[in-house]
């Protein structure tokens, strides 16, 4: 059996029942449209994987620039019971708080391709080319795709290697394949007038899919902060916790807890949220792991609790990959942030993950400093009414 | 609008609709059954995301302690075009070279709550609880599940605080929930018999979906190692490039490049086609953030290359959270691995994503090595075929 | 002119001088005996550097295990105005405040030749050895030098390597050069047993003179505890400060901007007070870097401070390498620590150092906290008394 | 006894003497003055530690601008026999290969204050103040020292703190002293303007002394690039090793080694080299530490093989600190460094040590891919000739 042979998601799903003597009924128990799918999103498609969706809400949000706020209802694609449960209680405090205040800053979309400079004196080549270039370089991006501007470039030499970091404004879209073929045009560029050989597009300095200090320090794609002052009344009817032992459980546990282990993410739960609200509206849920390297901050003010949290690299976008999807788009309308409109929806829709983060973290604190954890765990994922 | 007062599926989306003006008819497009997605694994559900599902294959697979090999075709559900058409091309290479060797070793779910220890005098008196009764606390976990063992519990003290690491065979299940929860009892006889309070059952010591040295280097739930070598007129024919050429781009990339951007992940795309296999598979799609941090490792063989890749933690499971979704099963079954089988449906299962991430990388590494990256991006993305 | 055709101190420095038209008149300027010292610590030696040496104390210091506490000056060669006032400071702080409580456990000096196993199998096979001639490698060890005993064997592969983790008690001595020849003979064992070629006696999974986590994590050489809680009235009187203020510090520095900064050291100034005791005993100097890995803990108990450190990694001895020279063996009488004592010493003073960092600290985050950092140093540097 | 009521080196080393019956005469045994040292260099002096000072050389070395090459030999103050050795052997490989090639750049002195701002709405107001505030900073700095010039501001905010990280051209001075006492006024300055409080004037964002990403990343005091092509025959007869052998080791030590350890430092023995060299001229033994983090390649070129090593952060003056005292200033001549040059002597300085590490590096992997690392340290730890 040749899978490419098969031309229909149905007949390729049909050859693979046979093959494997395995029943595939419910992958193919869906009524949406595949075609689009089929020839944009997946190869060799056999069907859909269906999540449960659910929805944590409303959210109160505010940027820090407009103080109008929003209310939100937060798509949360999941397997994991007691995990919407656990954000809507968040969604719950925050709001009847006040809400959460949000900032936002775009690095943009980024890659690195690695040269071969060959010794120092190739170094300091490459380098004077792409700085008296760089009005070439801008233009070869703009030329590969109207949504996209070069806005950096920065470099680094080690021995005979040179990574360059081309970092990009796409706009809507997270932007990943525009950015590729424009360095790729950029690397031919390069090769043409310098002789100097792009040894791979990619080389791990961009840093895509994987934890890295570079993009912690740099950002990547969109930094996002979020803040919230929880009040003592709420904490104590809505959290059942105080506000000291939240700021002792985050300070054993983010932080304490974080530098002994080696981690990266000194928090307590941001890639549950990032990846579910990932799945839900179509982004790449592989940048889940550059999602979940935030910070958690935690400060006493008197019995209320000021929480926040830092996202240095959110690669997400309102168009393209998987957000023109039926399901994925519904989600992305249900923020009022679906399509294009400049980058401004997928700004937006970075500070609304900072909000949802927030509050899963939130929630998660509290239910760790009451030790109510397993309990929510136990009676929700054996079929409990949240 | 409170969205806890409707009861079914449906009525949440209505409303949702109704009070949003948003129409979410695809996300209600589904004929699976959600009686027990709404009751286990999502709360205030309101329909199903559907992602395209693909396979890739097939993959001729040997476990290096039975030579018997094994042909599988890979479930990925994804967003991204070109995925599975590359983890395709990598499958095409390493089966026609006789195929991918595996190997595993179980680590297994680790939950680390942090006590309040007070003092160095304090910390001696909670290890030597520990160790003088670890007989209990192996009867308390069993107690607690049937399925769950506890096999390590190794601690850290700092200041007041100290981490202990339990450590279980929670056998075909991914296990975090019985851990937390067989955990929680532990602590609470712990408390019971010495005084010392546990601050959190999580101290972020476990470490739980956050990237961290520590279980990179002690692994947590199942290890894997996988390898192949791809002859000369394989790498030309099929991947297009040459065994000189993939070392060049890994050495640059995965190792060099990683090295100097601070990364935890020596490696090209271990992400993405780890994402890919969750989501179909219904893992906790978080835990990607965790099965990133591998690495890859490439040696010239004459013509041939010899490569590998090195998973210290996989967080898998084939019973229990999604795994039971109607789509999700399937894809599990399609492996032979759906269900429990005393922990072997788990190993192999971790054992065949060893295999998929060595044909993703191999093919992604082969794409870079020649400069074709962007071009597959390009025209996949925009509805080409494979 | 070749150096090594002189044969005394005095005669390469001539020559050197004469070469360079230099005047090194003061590194001849040394009434010590330098025959010891050009054969065993240094090649092509043309002198002494002289390094100012100063003396902080006295610091009370405990052992958890034995209450009777024992009175320190501390030997510090540096030559960084303010540094010995510092420690001084915090001294004085601590010994008002009852003293300094310590504990230790030691892992060992460690060595990690790298393999070339080729693949899996040969993986299975290299370990199979290790496990199964555990005994035969002890006794090469025991063989190799009678201070050494070998006490553990770990072990990780990665792809055709396989990174082996030998530890080794080598009582009083530092004990590198001793766990390096005991390893060579254990590679040649190996080899000639199993055919498995040795790349590198080291291969960086030691990790020696390296900041690396797997030391943080699992310790090397002698890992240090140390603790103390401050008076409110003495951290009014001798520091100038509040308990408050240097928990405040100690949060916004030492670990929320560690944390950012992406270090291994959630600390102070550990690497100040190490190096020069280090200096001033005849420890290898280029260890701090692996004695700078500690973290701090600060937690306000009522108007009081409790604060610790703890310093995962001490590669130190009072035998063998500088320890016998004149300077140096003088020093570590002072503590009461020359020479060998069936591995005492080397972990009495592995507590010392514990005590005097935590003095060092304490006394940092003090002036930090108050603002008087750079008026000590102003003052100091330019000549002022303390 | 109160140490701090003895005016002179002596009367204070006789106090300790008598009080703890312990005889420092060696300590007390130099002919140089140690009148400046006392008052500048070191409180509560007692007298001077003394390290055996080798050289090793001659080392070719030309800077990739000024092709003119020159001739060094270089002071290294060790107490580990066969160091000198190691790097005088690989200073004869690569001077007889043609010399070695370096490049700096200079990032300066950072110091970073740590500011609380409150929440988003002050992270915004402070961020401002410094960007609107650049010259009025520029100034502040210029007054405080002729030495010192304002040449970077760079921050980042997370919760309620904003770390500020503020770089200094020093010239010739390491000028951490410097640097601490402008950015104390600094943070005077704002203060007063802003009513936003400095939490402390380090916030660990520098990073002083300790390891770390962002150093790394960013660089700090003077970046350095060192390279070398060995000629097959040199490799022959001076390092009894081939190319080929030097890269097996390379990368499976200092890359595949480091990555799984999780290291900072993808080298063989930098800390070594950096430590005896410090410690001969006069620096902060203790920036040992930030030294120590660098990055090697090795490529074989034919039987040749290319080695180069990059140094992310020396932290380096020819004037200032310890560089004054006798011994010191006379190792900084025979490097023909010492004193103020408008910057140019620390960055010739920074330089030569980048041609120092490269030689011990490739002498150390020479005698590791021979075998022979054991057998010199055997022979010259016990008293042979090199």
């Amino acid at each position: 059996m040749n899978i490419r042979n098969y031309k229909t998601t149905q007949e390729r799903r049909k050859a693979i029942e046979k093959n494997f003597t395995v029943d595939l009924k419910n992958i193919g128990q869906s009524l949406i449209d595949d075609t689009v799918a089929q020839t944009r999103n997946c190869e060799n498609m056999i069907g859909f994987t269906q999540v449960p969706l659910g929805v944590a809400g409303p959210l109160k949000l505010s940027t820090i620039n407009n103080q109008q706020s929003t209310m939100y209802y937060l798509p949360l694609a999941t397997t994991e019971g007691a995990l919407v449960a656990s954000v809507a209680r968040g969604c719950k405090a925050i709001t009847q708080s006040g809400g959460v205040f949000v900032d936002s800053h775009r690095i943009g979309a980024t890659r690195a391709p690695v040269f071969y400079v060959g010794n120092l004196e190739g170094q300091k080549r490459l380098q004077d080319f792409l700085d008296t270039h760089r009005q070439e370089l801008k233009e070869i991006a703009r030329q590969s795709s109207g949504h996209l501007t070069l806005t950096d470039v920065t470099s680094r030499g080690v021995g005979t290697y040179r990574y360059v970091r081309f970092a990009f404004d796409t706009q809507d879209a997270m932007g990943m394949n525009m950015a590729t073929i424009a360095v790729t045009q950029m690397c031919e560029y390069v090769g043409k007038h310098t002789g100097i050989r792009c040894i791979s597009v990619s080389g791990n300095y961009c840093v895509d899919k994987k934890p890295s200090w570079l993009n912690v320090i740099d950002g990547r794609g969109i930094q996002v902060w979020a803040e919230a002052v929880i009040k003592k009344n709420i904490l104590h009817t809505v959290l059942k916790t105080s506000a000291q032992k939240i700021f002792d459980t985050w300070l054993a546990k983010c932080m304490m807890g974080s530098a002994v282990a080696g981690s990266m993410a000194f928090n307590a739960q941001i890639a549950n949220i990032v990846a579910a609200l990932f799945l839900a509206t179509g982004q790449d849920v592989a940048h889940t792991v550059e999602g979940s390297m935030g910070t958690t901050t935690a400060e006493v003010h008197g019995e209320d609790i000021y929480i926040s949290v830092s996202l240095p690299d959110l690669m997400v976008g309102t168009v393209g990959g998987g957000t023109g999807l039926p399901t994925q788009r519904e989600a992305l309308s249900l923020l009022g942030v679906a399509g294009g409109d400049h980058g401004k929806n997928s700004q937006k829709f970075a500070e609304i993950i900072g909000g949802a983060v927030l509050a899963g973290k939130l929630s998660l604190l509290s239910s760790l400093s009451e030790g109510t954890l397993a309990r929510a765990h136990a009676r929700l994922a054996r079929g409990g009414k949240t």
